[in-house]
């Protein structure tokens, strides 16, 4: 991998902080001659228009590497966007670690330096590919990096439904919902519903429903072949949503029917060389700093 | 306690088996020699409409003693409407052990009469009360017998809010929601979030968090005397709303304060005089039953 | 209350904290004119021998207060001694705070002072009690601030047994083992064992099991005049103990019957004016300061 | 795979159905021309004692199947004796469905009658495998086919220990015990301990604290390839044992060191073809029947 031409993409936000990183990050681009490719998601942080902004599809597809300037959400997002092209990420933070955006400003050009001169640890990502089928049809199709999350819409009622796996049936549950995650997403949504914490790169997904009626469901890790059908039943509930990442929502219907597995492609994330996982644990959950 | 003038309430449902049930009470209340007064969910159950069916406040004030006919959920409707007037209330399902309507139809009968005779378990339930307060103005006020609850209403963020007790500070959040859970509502909502279970009759009430962001969050149990100040942060979610007993919403803003705390009346539940309530919980959630 | 006879107990440990915190307890109680009762523990951190150490029992009834210098180990061996006496208690820690021991050294004489000068806040705490029966004769009887824990004593099975409350059957249940909780203890094993938070003070007691065999086990309070009966299944495993505050064990056999009750009398732990519970659970754990 | 050369192992055990099932499948095997092989645990079920019971590795070598007449135990006890041999194994239970042993008498001859006929689902089983090396030296070995656990040995305190995977650290811990799973371990006394459940099959091995001081724990699941480093502080706790499958048991001192990885063997198990292990899970957890 040689990193030559180099796509920036930015958190849409009026954070002022993205814009210095930003200015900061051209700079030391710049210095190391690189081409930079602009995403439309920069210009509003950007004092001059660059000559040409590219619209996602097409930075993906010139891209040698793109740098995504802004939290955990902002990378989740571009990861979706870029991973059928295969083009690799690394995210920059605005000064709070993430599970994925693990750059922080400060170090920003050191690390930088390191990893387009070679040196880096590439971190392979599998994502869902979440199918909704109504009747005979397929009416919507999406991708998740962290979690495709099926889940009531109002207060009103819980959700039923039916899940197999492999075409075999797992269990009927009443819930708020049911989270399908990744190793990725293990440290998102799942965890607060009580799932495991799974190490990336392991091919798995993992099920683990919201507040359960029932009290002897458990969360539940299977192979990453696994084809995860959910049949919404009829006449259950009001409203229900499909989610992903906690950002693309899609209305459900009762009756609809929601086929769940690993995505084809894998995302690259590109991290420093001292990139260690169980560190940004530590960190981010406080693990041996209380009594 | 003599109970001479019976008012009859009614699940709202198609379900047919609620008119059997019914016309089957009408005859045993006849027998007995009781006056009936009937609330207006009765008519659409009833083959010809009694004299004049009464408004749920003019039924309370009334009746020495209300049959709930239907599910927990009628039951909770029916005690919120009932509570201040200080009338007791008995719960007759529809064929499915409820938590709080146990008197199965096929033994009606025989428990009624025990009841009207005098023979009875008289059951002490404390409900919460919930005020929301935007800037200096109440603007909404509510009973739930089980739990008063503060949500996120979409997908997209969690919610954040302080919690005081007493005026002192418990803790910052983020989470799905907050539930705040009287005894009886210990086997409901909370219990599924991971709340303990509390015997109905203790003077506390129950915070649990649903999907708590933060890994050490635990329920907590305080007294009856507390008061529960809930401020939902400013610009930090998009919709929020409270719900009592699963069933009264009302939507909420940034900025709103939400007071809770044991209600000043209790409800009254009237149970054959064998009632074992750790009988319904091990019914109810099959303990004994699987290895 | 005038605070004029000031006991010591120390925590048996050679810490070396311990001797200097001692030793300005003692100017610091000189120099007020209290008269200082000493326990037997305090001797080895003394450099002179006091006239005359007394045991614990007659250090109950002579001071006025006793004042307990380690962690919230040595106070809950304090507490347990000390409660029939009905003798109030203060926990000075050596430099981490304790739930229970919550002064530090480094602020010591200027709460102390606050406290002999009558400014405290008087925090009642309820203990168990808990007899071991077998076949017709009690043959052990304890006491415990924090919790009652009955549990396998090797690893080879887990223990079976039968919970009743007032008579009445909760259920059966095959554990690593039974914890029963004081609001106190609520903060201890219990929660690690998945139990709630319950603020002190309140009159309640509470189970939760061990590592339990069936999925549909949850945590449960009971009332505080609640008479708790476990029996031990006959035969149905090797080795099994009742343990008090996990500092006193005794060996129960298969057949034992164990009662626990809220014992008579409560102890009365004295703080500075401005405790504040829940501050001392935000700092122990780390509530408000990760992600 | 044919399977000419059947071993037998049994139950230890008073149980009278042993007998009675042993016969049966005796007669069977021998109406199938089957030659038999038996173990030495099956000679105090038979009436006359077989030309020579055979010790466990030469049963292992000269059989092209085992068949185990117990439950889950029994089973666990002859797979870790097993599978370096490479020899298939079927379960026969005793009346209750077992996870691994899932074959029932009461259709034992038509199940065995299809598996003999090379109608059968092979079940590949990964087992850990555990050192202890004290100082420079390993003194103990030995293999789990659900977990290794290693675990304080008396109340008194909790065990503090580090754990490291592929040498770098992921925490450091105290609590009651650490439990090492497999796949098929995820249903055992991981799931008690808050672990998840993990579909057979999957290349991973999953960490669950028992009990743990922190509440911010929860647990992990590693790859297969993983190696598990768990060192015991010194001097922070008096006794502890690490226990494979709850079976076998070796007394650890401060300062051990025990490395936990995937063994190079997988155990093969052997069902009936119509074999579902997510209809096992909802029998035995009664998925599907409570409210």
């Amino acid at each position: 991998m040689t990193f030559d031409r180099i796509g920036i993409i930015c958190k849409q936000s009026g954070d002022v902080r993205i814009g210095a990183t930003l200015a900061r990050l051209i700079r030391f681009l710049e210095s190391r001659d690189r081409e930079i490719l602009f995403d439309t998601s920069t210009i509003e942080h950007l004092d001059q228009t660059p000559a040409t902004p590219l619209d996602r599809q097409t930075l993906a597809e010139r891209a040698d590497l793109v740098i995504v300037v802004g939290g955990d959400g902002t990378l989740l997002n571009a990861v979706r966007s870029l991973v059928d092209a295969g083009v690799p990420v690394v995210g920059v933070n605005l000064g709070r670690l993430g599970f994925l955006a693990d750059v922080s400003p400060e170090s920003m050009e050191e690390h930088l330096d390191r990893i387009l001169s070679g040196q880096h640890y590439v971190d392979t990502r599998s994502l869902l590919h979440a199918s909704v089928v109504r009747g005979e049809q397929t009416i919507s199709d999406s991708l998740a990096l962290n979690d495709v999350v099926i889940h009531k819409w109002d207060i009103a009622r819980m959700i039923e439904y039916e899940v197999s796996i492999d075409g075999r049936l797992l269990d009927t549950q009443r819930s708020d919902g049911l989270i399908v995650f990744t190793p990725t997403g293990s440290t998102a949504y799942a965890l607060s519903a009580g799932g495991p914490l799974v190490k990336p790169g392991i091919d798995i997904l993992g099920l683990v429903p919201i507040c359960p009626h029932s009290l002897n469901n458990r969360p539940i890790v299977v192979d990453g072949q696994a084809v995860v059908d959910v049949h919404l039943r009829d006449g259950h509930y009001t409203q229900a949503q499909i989610t992903c990442d906690g950002q693309v929502n899609f209305s459900l219907l009762p009756g609809d029917h929601i086929r769940i597995r690993v995505h084809a492609h894998r995302a690259r994330l590109i991290h420093p060389p001292d990139y260690d996982y169980f560190a940004i644990l530590r960190n981010k959950f406080g693990w041996g700093t209380h009594t």
